[in-house]
């Protein structure tokens, strides 16, 4: 029997950020009806609320290092005031939307960074996602929207990078589906000409991407993308595409959208 | 067959905020073997955070005015800060604890309080329970954690009192289990003495909240919660107890303790 299909959307900040192009993006996931997870980013707000209560952003090589002011407003942003906006949007969509850290239900554990060059604080390194439960949830027709956030063992809230997040879910979720990864943000997929949005490189296979890498014709920012990208590709996820947001609509559609990521 | 039993606990803010006192109550709650939904309330956080943020906390006839701003506090604090780390706490023992606002999964429908003498802006009155749902995630192994929060069919996410939320769900509840709700702060039960922690009235009929109310012998704000617990047992809730945190541990060793509520 060929397995059923499902949908790992991740929507970034820029999105998030944007009311008019959230409520476009939720009025587009809402009509997919295939099986879906979202997980979603944080975007400025966190940055924002940082900046009212006078708590320092502490960067070490362009990343956020979480201590315990800065992941208790994480905790606040992504998993109360974002996830549960999105939530009950969704549910006003008519699409019964579940909002979720990796804590809830035990569904994705993780562990605190082990410090090595740099200490990133309250990060944690996936170790495991309960594909298991997530599909029990999914059986019961609930959507899990996920926070950016998951739990170790032993209690402790860690941030987690959004990316990483969609693309350990897609590959649990292969076990029994066809998983499709799509990374949703507001540039039409991973361009050849930074400054051109019409510049998108239609498929990237592994031997182009080192390349690319090689040239330094890539935004440095997508490198993570590209390595979360190929990791899925390469761990049983059938396709992962990254695209302007405005394109999930076509998603059922089968028309060709953004760069697909191919070994 | 008798009914399963169910227990729905809300813990207040002053618990919440006495990371000790939470510490015990939840290795507590998480040794409970039947089947249980924690509610939370709000507590002192959501208060110290409005004044980082240089939001002004307005309160008419002793109630809090949720306008915007406040919204996205609660918002953050109930729903992601307190209930996200009660959740990572209970997983660590061995609860299978699941974050939830009344947005998620649809489970707690409100509508916006509609004004009269107050506008108490951005505040939920409960429509509906969806308890086959509820039924539904328990059935699974779940244990249900509500922050005090819930949504209308629009998605407008609305600050609801806890009291009032555990009480509603106990309700629901009450059509499928054998329903006990429990009230769990920091004093031993309704004081006849509120100086003296240990002059918890042992029972309180109806007849009795009516005389000690006219009176005046009962704390002000003791009565909404009287008020709840007397509508739980009205509705068919069959065990409603006003009890001390630390007494939960007694609650599968049937001792006596609180105030029990009855008709």
């Amino acid at each position: 029997m060929p397995k059923d299909s499902i949908y790992i959307i991740k929507i970034g900040g820029n999105i998030i950020d944007d009311p008019e192009a959230l409520d476009q993006f939720l009025a587009d996931f809402s009509k997919i009806k295939s099986n879906k997870i979202l997980v979603h980013g944080g975007g400025k707000l966190a940055t924002q609320l940082a900046e009212k209560m006078g708590v320092e952003t502490v960067m070490a090589e362009g990343r956020r290092i979480t201590d315990k002011p800065t992941l208790d407003i994480v905790t606040m942003v992504y998993g109360g005031l974002i996830n549960k906006n999105i939530v009950a949007k969704l549910q006003a969509l008519h699409t019964n939307a579940i909002g979720l850290t990796g804590a809830d239900a035990g569904v994705v554990i993780s562990e605190k960074r082990p410090v090595k060059s740099i200490d990133y604080g309250y990060v944690g390194d996936i170790k495991n996602v309960n594909e298991p439960t997530l599909n029990t949830l999914i059986s019961i027709g609930l959507v899990p929207i996920f926070a950016p956030l998951t739990a170790d063992k032993k209690g402790q809230i860690l941030n987690t990078n959004a990316d990483t997040m969609a693309q350990a879910i897609a590959v649990a979720m292969a076990a029994n589906f066809e998983s499709n990864l799509i990374y949703c943000f507001e540039k039409n997929g991973v361009l050849s000409d930074p400054e051109n949005n019409e510049s998108a490189i239609p498929n990237i296979n592994y031997g182009l991407f080192q390349s690319l890498k090689a040239e330094g014709a890539i935004n440095k920012g997508m490198i993570p993308k590209l390595d979360n990208a190929f990791q899925a590709v390469n761990d049983g996820v059938k396709n992962v595409i990254i695209c302007n947001a405005k394109d999930l609509k076509n998603l059922d559609e089968h028309i060709t959208f953004g760069t697909t990521i191919s070994n």
